[in-house]
């Protein structure tokens, strides 16, 4: 991609009113681009690492054989009132009339509707486990958004539900989803444990919640470094400089951000519902569920609360636009047109690039390429016959030839 | 995929108000179910074929340099004021207030957000012409959502908006787009051709429907075979049968669905929110703008209804949610282990199978199956070692090696 035609400029300033680092960063750098408080669009360049997190994503649902499929926002009340949860969620839950004069609402969550289409599809035993999962938009009446895309009013989500015949089978399932999740953040670069917590409007039982420590969190956690026991401050009994109810160490407090979590649902959804199975002695039962949560949104303003430095955001090699920030700092046509063909071969060899090629300063171009904070910047100029890689982390350079180039790439983007 | 496994069973009965085929024939297969009026849920199965058509057009849409961003549901009233479509779309746009008490909407198009957006992008002229599209989901509050998938009140739409200096190069842009569209219409298997329509709220100029003949469609379309003239009604001056103002030949009326518009905006939206670019001699003048349409439940529906006969849907090749249909006829576990492996052989090459291995009467299996619609059925019996090959549209049979299923099948799928 050149540059020179990207929808997606930098820009010095940002509202005042962005408090956040990630929203500060990723408008400034083109990747979003705020609509109202809480609801963002994504630019060509934010859209990219959307799609890297939406696809890791999609990877390990399917590789734990959930199913993908979509549902909608628009609710009708009567749905939500069998749950209680029409007037429990009324705060946060857009709710109006539509053309009828009925009362709809926008989905926070889909529970209610899962289990209602699952009554169409499980009637036996046979019929279970069954895992679905979708990768859909949600709507939530937000009265202080003020978290970029840590918290927004508009918010796409990974949600899976599972069905189950029985506990233990729910809890076999819960632990594989958990860990399911952990192998998520590990592929997006992102340090993540998992923290117990109270089940919320959910459930009554414990959930898990899945947290990355940054500079700005929104949770606290009391964690012990020594057995990796860790519970949300909330619930957890013991305070900071206590000692770990595991291994008798002492436990700290942390600043969180939570990237994840997952509920085990029990019957609330199914009982309330009608949502039963046979069993094989023909008896009737309720199904029991479980619910695992991840906002895409949130786990991209988490990787650069996670990882960006003065200068601007450092991606992680899963979550970087494009694989290479191709700097064209030539002052001659013939070197202009060597970057030009570098930019080609790149692309013939399969790389993603991005190419500065833009009739601007040098120094506007490094500070961009920094602010963008792809992996890789590529640097042709008419100093050198190499090429000069710079890794955005840490600024380190080595010269290099096209072959190395690509030989070092393949290995840290493999 | 195992039949078995699969969140998505046929029924027999649809409720009473799906009055169109493409909602009947989907929610007896177990592509869609009905979640309210005019609003769908996609089960797995209909996932898949959503996919497909959203890819295609992806494609399509790239190969003309859209830059795929993604913008939001939720939007200010204040935006919309400016171009007077606030009050002018209050009838079909759902309106209500959030929790500070604002007034806000749900997006019926994005005129107004793209345009608001390009102010931050476009500034000169070299900017120009610049061209981006979003894959998204819309919200309408339509009174009279009949027709399943073809008029939802919650649908994803695929919206491109291209930005010019000229009317030059937007005319030729509009063609360039026009062109993509019988390219993606062709490729979907679907026979569409394009005809003039009003601009309706959009726009004051002409603009071009692009028209699929269906026995039940919604818009009729005065056309003419020979020199393939065509007007909506609506606006056509020349009544059926009465001579073609191109070639004088006699035109007919068709009934026909729209499956797609495209729309030349000038400077409505440009003039309205200030999206100026600077020109060569400096000066300022408002931007040129195109809008270009395809709802993607819209042309999976329209699919359904221009390819069906009496015993289910007939996918076309670029619809098929699988390539085969695998039935397992077995009555010996010899033959069954048989069908097995050929389930694992297709998969291993790499098509995409659904193996129907459920423990029901094989006349079912082929009931289910014609209800389906995936092109090609392949029946594994213990009547023959050959694999008996049915093509789903004519129910042609032959019997086949594994080899020549695949040799054909990489032939009708190229």
């Amino acid at each position: 991609m050149k540059q020179s035609k990207l929808f997606g400029k930098t820009r010095k300033e940002v509202s005042k009113d962005e408090k956040s680092i990630n929203a500060e960063l990723l408008t400034k750098a083109g990747y979003i681009e705020k609509h109202m408080a809480g609801v963002y669009n994504y630019l060509p360049l934010g859209l990219r690492v959307f799609r890297k997190v939406e696809n890791v994503i999609r990877e390990e649902m399917d590789a734990i054989d959930g199913q993908e499929m979509l549902m909608t926002a628009l609710q009708p009340k009567e749905l939500w009132q069998k749950t209680g949860r029409w007037d429990e969620m009324a705060d946060i839950m857009y709710q109006f009339k539509d053309g009828h004069g009925s009362e709809v609402g926008l989905a926070t969550t889909h529970e209610e509707v899962v289990t209602e289409i699952a009554r169409q599809q499980i009637n036996s035993y046979k019929d279970l486990p069954m895992f679905v999962y979708q990768i859909q938009d949600k709507f939530r009446n937000e009265k202080r958004a003020k978290s970029g895309l840590l918290r927004g009013r508009e918010f796409s989500m990974k949600d899976l539900y599972s069905f189950h015949t029985n506990q233990e089978d729910l809890d076999k399932f819960y632990m594989v989803c958990h860990d399911a999740y952990l192998k998520i953040y590990k592929r997006l670069g992102l340090e993540a444990f998992s923290v117990e917590a109270s089940g919320g409007s959910m459930s009554k039982e414990f959930s898990h919640e899945f947290m990355v420590i940054t500079e700005a969190g929104e949770d606290i956690t009391i964690l012990c470094k020594k057995c990796a026991w860790a519970q949300n401050k909330e619930i957890a009994q013991v305070k900071n400089g206590e000692k770990c109810p595991k291994c008798g160490e002492k436990v700290i407090e942390e600043k969180t951000v939570e990237a994840g979590n997952i509920f085990r649902l029990g019957t609330k959804y199914s009982s309330a519902l009608g949502l039963q199975y046979t069993d094989k002695e023909g008896k009737k039962n309720d199904v029991l569920m479980g619910s695992y949560g991840i906002g895409l949104g949130r786990v991209m303003g988490t990787v650069v609360e996670a990882s960006h430095d003065k200068d601007g955001i450092v991606w992680t090699a899963a979550t970087s636009p494009y694989h290479i920030h191709l700097l064209n700092l030539a002052k001659t046509d013939k070197t202009s047109k060597r970057a030009d063909e570098i930019y080609q071969k790149l692309t013939d060899l399969g790389w993603d690039v991005l190419y500065d090629e833009r009739d601007i300063s040098f120094g506007k171009k490094f500070k961009d390429a920094d602010l963008l904070g792809i992996c890789w910047q590529l640097i042709v100029s008419d100093k050198n016959e190499d090429l000069e890689l710079v890794a955005r982390a840490d600024h380190k350079k080595e010269m290099a030839s096209l072959d190395n180039v690509d030989k070092k790439l393949k290995e840290f983007y493999k």
